[in-house]
């Protein structure tokens, strides 16, 4: 901790000015160049702005939030060749990022980035270079948008031991979930979250849990010290989720959110995003539309709730300016040292799991049987009426048991003839994940 | 911005170690001990414990988080005479901490402090004098406890422009209120809150406002940018929000909360301490037992909650020790410029008004005639069945005025002859404070 290289002042030059070149001018570019437009933060100056058909950015209604003596480029040496003293980065994507960003980093810029799976994958690898060179690799916008969640962890609960946390990460699909926990179906949600731009045409980064990851992982390694690679932690889509789940979980007094866990255990971390069943008394549940909500457990301090707009040009921009601020002034980030950790999909969790059936005698039976050959006690059976015989769905919850007992007894359970869609689980979360 | 002197990073010694002094060794102060001992941060050794009649803290429990290395002292110089590098300040008020922490970060001791009014009264002036010595001096601690909403706000929203917030920030009352929620009187639950611990012999530094409002004052130095002085902060008491309050505030759809207010418009603050009515829908009302709750609203990133455990030892030790983490890696907050400003206690908010009377024909009719003499519009009337007619509670709810109309309306109704009790008047929180 004593010994280590002082880190650069940004606003080392003659002129004191910070020269901030901008990656990127697309709704959150735009929106970082409306906010320092109108805020007028002294002694920061945007003077490049990178991006693949410039000229068409160049004449767009936000290019009047540049200052008109900017270079605007479409050749990225322009920008690391230059003088600026801040690369913002809002490209997304491992390559060509990664090595623009190396290169920048090499000559001694400070980088602040939005880049989740860039920091999921490089970040250790980044800070350690950034480190060799005295300059600052920050990238607070990358999780929860404007909600100062990677700062406040890093800043505010350092002294903690933090040994859980639980997220909403991705507005995406608490876009979907929220609204169809309101009675709409998955296909039309997912339909009208494209026509909003929260969703992609192709929707799997998101309903997949494939950002949600990246996000749990830069979680991982600020909060629990953990280093996980993100090809390692488990996922299961939302896409199956269907609107009768949404019925049975009120009636457990639960609604179901697309959820990332980790949690510490010995050198082991539990990790996983998937749609899970959240006590409608849980901060989970309080979470709609396109929040996000991210809650630490710490053995201290006990749970921490943070909360609000994950995503949107400007919450995300009042993320990235507030790293430029931090780095203009040579605020540092506490650093504590990470750990590479093995990852697990196990939880020991109370399930929920659905079955569609062609409804015939002994199908309870033969269900109740295969979980009890894994040892996996029922802790309650529940069948609302209104629906047909040949297309019954139907709830089973466990008691808590491993995540992988209940896959197991749930693969021979899906391979019964009655059986009219694959059996969906969904583990439920604990009320020790509910605030106080 | 750019000539700011480089503050010392607080490890300088030749020993590579941070030496660090506790002020004051009561449930914070052995916390703070205890969460050193446990979490072993590399480079960091408390030296120092100072506290009145110190040999019966030695001898107590928690002394074994204590180094045995360590000078236990009633002597306050023997701390400000030593080569300690950090002081931590947990002994409470302004004198004579104040002058004991001068003399500390003229002597070049960066200072840790909990001490929420030094650092509303005195903040300004001391980090003045910090900034001359080249020392830190920071407080996350000093609002909500383990909640990081001071690092949060400084390092994760510097770059947003915050025009309002709103908190629950002592957890005394929101204890009380959350239980008389629940259906207890006033008097039953402050009570259990002094058998608890939660509440002084003397509550009124809670229940008045007066603790909350040190809180709010600094939360706007912090947020808003703003420099306020907390004596001309408005405050108003919770003691005389009677068990029916809630029944009226529930049929409102609401709850009564202490909100501590804070909001910009122009040159002027419009700030007040009060218990309010509070929408079921907003966070404010998710805030249960002594959790605290802090949402800022800003003009990009809109609505930010932070929320947990605003008191306690250990939470709070979590916020002391995430500052020491900080001084010591020479981790500075992002500092923006703060201005003085005027405080008015007048919001433009619909208000709650509640009346006890000895039931005559014609009491309405005066209430509302003392209303519309002032312009106030009434929105609704509430009377519940059940009451006896000599003692009669009702209610009336008003659109939108200011505080101070409300309040000359009042003086003149509390003056008629039918009003058994000082009619109560709250502040109803508007939709524009529910989180999305």
């Amino acid at each position: 901790m004593t010994k280590k290289k002082q880190t650069k002042v940004a606003a080392k030059k003659a002129d004191g000015v910070v020269k901030v070149a901008l990656l990127g001018f697309g709704t959150v570019g735009s929106s970082v160049a409306k906010v320092l437009a109108e805020s007028k933060f002294p002694g920061i100056a945007l003077t490049h702005v990178y991006n693949r058909g410039v000229e068409r950015k160049r004449s767009s209604a936000a290019a009047k939030f540049v200052p008109s003596t900017a270079v605007w480029t479409e050749n990225i040496d322009d920008v690391l060749k230059s003088n600026v003293d801040v690369v913002i980065e809002l490209m997304g994507g491992i390559n060509p990022v990664e090595g623009w960003l190396k290169k920048a980093i090499a000559s001694g810029k400070h980088v602040v980035t939005a880049n989740k799976q860039l920091i999921a994958y490089r970040g250790v690898s980044l800070q350690k270079l950034a480190a060799q060179h005295g300059v600052q690799l920050v990238y607070g916008a990358a999780v929860a948008g404007g909600v100062p969640v990677i700062p406040g962890i890093r800043q505010g609960l350092g002294g903690d031991k933090v040994v859980r946390l639980s997220g909403i990460v991705n507005g995406t699909c608490n876009y979907i979930l929220s609204r169809m926990e309101a009675g709409a179906e998955y296909a039309t949600v997912l339909k009208d979250a494209q026509g909003l731009g929260y969703a992609e045409a192709n929707p799997s980064a998101d309903v997949d849990g494939f950002d949600a990851r990246a996000k749990l992982c830069i979680l991982s390694r600020i909060a629990l010290h953990a280093e996980l690679n993100p090809d390692e932690v488990a996922t299961q889509t939302i896409s199956n989720v269907e609107a009768v789940d949404f019925v049975y979980a009120k009636e457990l007094n639960c609604t179901i959110r697309q959820v990332s866990r980790a949690q510490v255990e010995g050198a082991v971390v539990h990790a996983r995003v998937a749609p899970m069943l959240v006590p409608l008394s849980s901060p989970m549940a309080w979470s709609h539309g396109t929040q996000n909500m991210v809650v630490t457990s710490g053995k201290f301090g006990g749970d921490v709730v943070f909360s609000g707009h994950g995503a949107g040009g400007e919450p995300t921009a009042v993320a990235v300016v507030s790293d430029l601020l931090a780095v203009s002034q040579g605020a540092k980030a506490v650093e504590l040292p990470v750990r590479k950790r093995q990852v697990t999909g196990e939880f020991l969790a109370p399930h929920y799991l659905r079955f569609v059936v062609d409804d015939k005698p002994g199908i309870v039976s033969s269900i109740a049987g295969a979980l009890a050959k894994v040892g996996a006690n029922i802790d309650s059976l529940l069948q609302r009426p209104g629906y047909p015989k040949h297309k019954l769905p139907f709830v089973v919850t466990t008691e808590p048991c491993l995540t992988g007992t209940i896959e197991r007894a749930m693969k021979s359970i899906g391979k019964l003839d009655c059986m009219l869609e694959k059996p969906l689980t969904l583990q439920i979360l604990a009320a020790e994940d509910k605030a106080e």
